[in-house]
């Protein structure tokens, strides 16, 4: 079962409303559907979610990388996959949502050549996953009417962004857990505090009995020993995330004892990177979350199939499909805030 | 497909002559074959080559811990493998070698099922690995005797085990490598020296010019210390066998940067373990190589499998094959000292 070619196709998906985040404003995206193409004719599909932001990355750039990535790896055969993944882990310091995207894609026409779904080929150890739900950066009234809204729906866990400005974030939280009863938010600043406002966040917040189940990333991604700082001041959890990028990362935050939680991101890591790092953290004691771009359902079930088959996550941050329109589902089932892969 | 029954039978193996490492000699071995038996008629098959010596494993005890086995595991699916894995980890501190045949059984049974070998779904990395073949301690005639053959069939890596007495050990050694012309030797210790014998052994070897490509397991397995100062002061790459059994001992070695090489082995780790190791070791550039205990070829077949499927191992030390009478092979074929998985 040889590759035989592979298509890109860019694809643009609006947001229901525009998504703040630390520095960042979106209000839609463009996606790279990647379906690649066996000599039996059996396909497999992946998506490439790119981040500027995170990964530096560039969505044009990306789709005109095509030629030199079917170089890479025509001809192979898609049933040694381990293989491929160490060809295409060549474009993971430039393009590692391609690479993600591309890995899926193998895995995906394996298992659609086995008649087995790719969350068993991993290890079928969960059949679904429950997910957060994000809520991003706004007025205290935005914020509660969307805290309002995610609680009628059942959400058990919020994702609250923070990071811009430390008197409105403790106001938000403070607000939304005295009106709502949650079950524990994962708070993430993206970046945006110093050490010292986020010793101070973390502060407030436990003296409102706050449930904070992850503090992610509350300082620059090149910060590790900021971020152990942090670890070691605060009462709750602090999670890397725009600071684990790659498995090096994973092993440099662990060595070095800097962080309660690892974010993996399939497009930041690729799959197998992301496989390497639950690996380790998990023999760290490290724990583990999984979060995304702003993938479409194609790029989601991605992330379902990985954390339903290995069942290596505390959380799960896999809500892109519901922040984006038209982007419908994909060989997973979206039933309140549960995700069962297929 | 779920498990219904499970099957130990204990086979006795004969060596062709006896098997002399550090402080122990073997004529004879007794593994355990395990047979898992699925409600669909599908089976799968498993060795356990216990360790007394290394795991502190007693036959009689392993194979009377069967009804214990069936109840951790019975009626679950052989499709949710990381489930089944997680309930035989606990057994992996006391039984380590029934860990590595159960789980082994369970991606045989898998495998049979969806009609792809082990080893492809473990990633096919490599259709073949090559194999050292070992020669025990024993007189220099003896030693000259067993290199000869060992020349004569083509073996380019041997394994010299050393430990009891370090002037033998440096006659031995330094007679092969003038009389033959192999690329290289894995010398294994077997924790039989101190650290200064181990770094005067070492530095003899390097003045005469052996090409050693892994110096394994000069001191005690508790010593992690000492093997990080032999790993400085030798011009050979040093690795760990007795002291890494299970992935937090690899971590620890990691951590505390104490090896070039860690020697893995299914009867020491199990399955799950090893791909723990595998990620965690390549992550931090520590080499891998892959080593058995008396395995006949069922038990040798679950370690090609690994080693082809994940690529993972820079040498393959899997001969225990060649070494015990009336074994045969399964579902690997050995040409010289090459091994095919099929």
């Amino acid at each position: 079962m040889k590759i035989k070619d592979i298509l890109f196709e860019i694809k643009k998906y609006d947001f229901y409303k525009p998504f703040h985040i630390t520095n960042s404003i979106s209000t839609s995206k463009d996606n790279i559907e990647i379906t690649l193409i066996t000599d039996t004719g059996i396909t497999g599909k992946g998506e490439a979610s790119s981040s500027f932001r995170v990964n530096g990355e560039n969505v044009s750039a990306l789709y005109n990388s095509r030629d030199q990535i079917i170089q890479l790896i025509k001809g192979m055969d898609v049933t040694n996959y381990r293989k491929i993944f160490n060809q295409i882990d060549k474009i993971g310091r430039t393009s590692p949502s391609l690479k993600a995207g591309v890995q899926f894609a193998v895995l995906d026409a394996l298992s659609n050549y086995l008649n087995f779904p790719v969350y068993k080929l991993l290890g079928g150890e969960k059949d679904h996953v429950v997910t957060d739900k994000t809520i991003s950066i706004g007025t205290l009234e935005e914020t509660l009417e969307e805290a309002e809204d995610l609680s009628k729906k059942g959400f058990r866990y919020v994702k609250m962004k923070v990071g811009e400005d430390i008197k409105s974030d403790i106001e938000r939280l403070t607000a939304v857990n005295e009106k709502f009863n949650f079950e524990g938010f994962i708070v993430d600043a993206n970046m945006g505090y110093s050490v010292k406002e986020a010793i101070t966040f973390s502060d407030a917040m436990y003296r409102e009995s706050v449930p904070i189940n992850v503090f992610e990333q509350p300082v620059h991604y090149s910060d590790f020993d900021g971020l152990k700082v942090i670890r070691y001041a605060s009462r709750y959890p602090v999670g890397a995330d725009e600071t684990i990028k790659t498995k090096y990362d994973a092993l440099r935050l662990i060595k070095d004892d800097c962080v309660d939680f690892i974010n993996i991101k399939l497009m930041k890591s690729g799959v197998s990177d992301a496989l390497s790092i639950i690996e380790i953290s998990r023999t760290a004691n490290v724990s583990l979350m999984i979060g995304c771009m702003s993938e479409s359902a194609i790029g989601v079930n991605q992330s379902v199939q990985l954390a339903a088959g290995t069942g290596a996550f505390a959380y799960c941050d896999l809500d892109s499909h519901l922040l984006l329109k038209e982007c419908g589902e994909y060989k997973f089932k979206t039933v309140g805030d549960k995700l069962y892969p297929h």
